[in-house]
């Protein structure tokens, strides 16, 4: 039924029927989370033989190195290469971090704060009403670090195909305007990929700040659901191209492929950033776990490898996917008040409800007992100027509590478009 | 045979002799190295256990929780309880990191520029001409960091009993002196500790700056050679009696006790200065590795366990101080142109020569194929004063090289006074 071309009394007994309905729902005093980005159990007891199998000394001792032992400062060799196969960037241009990527763009960016680039004329933090683009919906995470650091932060809509590049184009004519942060690929929450010519928009933009800076957080760079995943282009070809190599921190992690509390974390960036780098992260740390990297090494093996295990997560999560999509199908696609991304990989799915009810929605299934990402999250600012974003994360609850919260939802969907629409 | 008080002819006749001696030692073409202040294999050995024994399943599930995945940010409880009864500090004041106390020690100085602390009226970056205190000879990489943030580094002259604290109290009195850089117990590299007086005066003294800091690298708070370990005051004790629990940040980690590569560090503070932090963590990481936690926590089991772990690393140490000190003892002891450190524990022996010879000392080695640690490295900006002192790491070489190098090192030692006396 569509709500939207309804009349007042067919809206009124859908009303009173959907009210019926989650009296019930609310009767179970359920305690459902529909809200983390997370996998469950049993996709990461696909990586428990990494923690099975010991490192015998043979394995942490050899070709002359101790990986006990401090050194090997930028991350063991093979590590390097398996990230440079995955994401075809030169073994050089790659320093492995710790077990988190966000640490790593968090470091970066107070590096660039304090130091500035290799391009700076001064430290960021001398750059008075700094300004910083913010691809939204997008990951709250991101727009907090920027936040807390006195950015101005400015709302870039995402398309299905990525940001609206017509107004990055316009925004990075400010000198003011330092960088942006992005997702390129199944991003959070929308779970689209940026298109070939948005990537070379990025890349070939002429922008204001000689510093100018594009964090690339390739978080979902290989995570696929469906059979034929999308492509993202690589942005350092691109750069290439137009010789901005220097624009680009490249970001990606293990922690959706092994263990989002233990996995392996890696930047890639060009010679002038990463020598750039250097001179500061030899002050900032002794270097990062070389046992764990080993750990990985030996469990992920080699790119095929990696696909192959890639490919029995994807089926996993596709099942959650897959039902939330026919749940949500069911009564809200011919609704007209809700739509939704149905994207080929990454953790979430992005759900539009009618302009000024998302919030709404949000105390309705707190109130029957379903935890969501609370509305804003995914906005600068936690503000969703059009309350209307909502994020689903189907991979961490059980596919019964699943479904049972996706019913949930499209009950308090549909509730919530009536009373705004009727009362 | 006192160099000092010799004659002209003897001196001569004892430069011809120590000459020859060194011309053999360089015609070897050696390859050796005093340099490096990290434990040998052997001491790796050690700990090997816990690699060798694997983390299972119901060692990374239990409790409810799946350590494998995001969560419990602050750091495994138990780990918590290790480190809050090793060092006798509550362990909600606790918060557990990395593998480096280093990169605790450099986030907590980028949070103080960028954002202040829990008692700033603006944040660190915003302090003009802002100075920090500096104890040497030290520990470079802490002076690193506060040279590159742009603070003056002022030299605090070490004493038996830890800083010149007459100096360190008339410094304080400037507000724009801001903290200064500690290792309290086994200093790096002169291994004296700071006596109950020291730590009291820095616990209690008035400061000018309302937010000035003590960054408290207790690194090596348990790490004795001798059967009677120094004893350190808990300045967390002597802070309390003073109202000034602010004051301290706190750190250590296992890199000497476990891995230096693979290690648990730790940050300590007061309540206020957790809370001030944790807005700033939480954006910055995704939490810290929690399965290295718990295997450490199975490996250390307690406090005891511990003890008796760092008693056998102690007795390995010991062979090689015993060892250096008998050989520097031959012939420097009564040279009149050496003094040196006996240390109860920790890494490093601290060499003094003959004031404006270090550095001729330093170059004869490297031509005989000995590398020590840079001279100057143990100061502010890389310059010792002096050109007096020489930092011994005694622990990563083999016993026979450590012998060797050591016989070579007296020898040069003693050349580069009679150079300086005579020539």
């Amino acid at each position: 039924m569509n709500i939207l071309k309804a009349n007042r009394e067919a809206l009124t007994e859908l009303y009173q029927s959907l009210r019926k309905e989650y009296e019930e729902y609310k009767a179970q005093n359920l305690s459902l989370d529909l809200s983390r980005g997370k996998p469950d159990s049993l996709q990461l007891d696909l990586t428990q033989p990494m923690l099975d199998t010991p490192l015998t000394r043979d394995d942490v001792v050899n070709g002359g190195i101790d990986y006990r032992n401090y050194g090997v400062f930028e991350g063991v060799p093979a590590m390097k290469k398996l990230f440079s196969e995955l994401f075809s960037i030169d073994e050089n241009n790659i320093f492995i971090g710790g077990n988190s990527s966000l640490q790593l763009m968090y470091d970066t960016m107070m590096r660039c704060m304090m130091f500035g680039t290799a391009d700076s004329p001064r430290p960021w933090v001398q750059v008075d009403k700094r300004k910083w683009l913010c691809v939204a919906p997008g990951y709250d995470r991101h727009f907090l670090i920027t936040e807390k650091l006195g950015f101005e932060l400015i709302t870039i809509p995402m398309r299905a195909d990525g940001p609206d590049m017509d107004l990055v184009e316009e925004y990075v004519k400010d000198p003011s305007v330092l960088g942006i942060w992005c997702v390129p690929k199944y991003s959070n929450p929308t779970g689209n990929t940026y298109s070939d010519t948005v990537v070379r928009r990025l890349a070939s933009m002429k922008c204001a700040a000689p510093d100018f800076r594009i964090f690339w957080d390739n978080a979902y760079g290989i995570h696929d659901i469906a059979e034929e995943g999308d492509h993202l282009m690589n942005i350092f070809d691109a750069c290439k191209e137009y010789g901005t190599e220097n624009r680009v921190f490249f970001y990606t992690s293990t922690s959706k492929i092994t263990f989002p509390g233990a996995g392996v974390a890696m930047m890639a960036m060009s010679d002038d950033n990463l020598n750039h780098a250097r001179s500061y992260l030899s002050a900032s740390t002794i270097g990062y776990d070389k046992l764990n990297q080993l750990r990985h090494i030996r469990f992920l093996k080699n790119p095929e490898h990696v696909r192959a295990h890639m490919r029995r997560l994807g089926d996993m999560i596709k099942e959650k996917f897959d039902l939330t999509l026919s749940i949500l199908d069911q009564t809200l696609l011919d609704s007209g008040v809700a739509t939704y991304t149905r994207p080929n990989g990454g953790y979430f799915i992005s759900l539009d409800v009618m302009p000024g009810t998302a919030k709404r929605v949000y105390d309705l299934m707190k109130e029957a007992g379903v935890t969501l990402t609370k509305v804003g999250a995914t906005y600068p600012y936690g503000i969703d100027p059009e309350d209307k974003n909502l994020r689903l994360a189907p991979t961490y609850c059980t596919l019964a509590d699943l479904s049972l919260s996706c019913k949930i939802l499209t009950v308090a969907v549909r509730m919530s478009a009536i009373e705004k629409l009727i009362f």
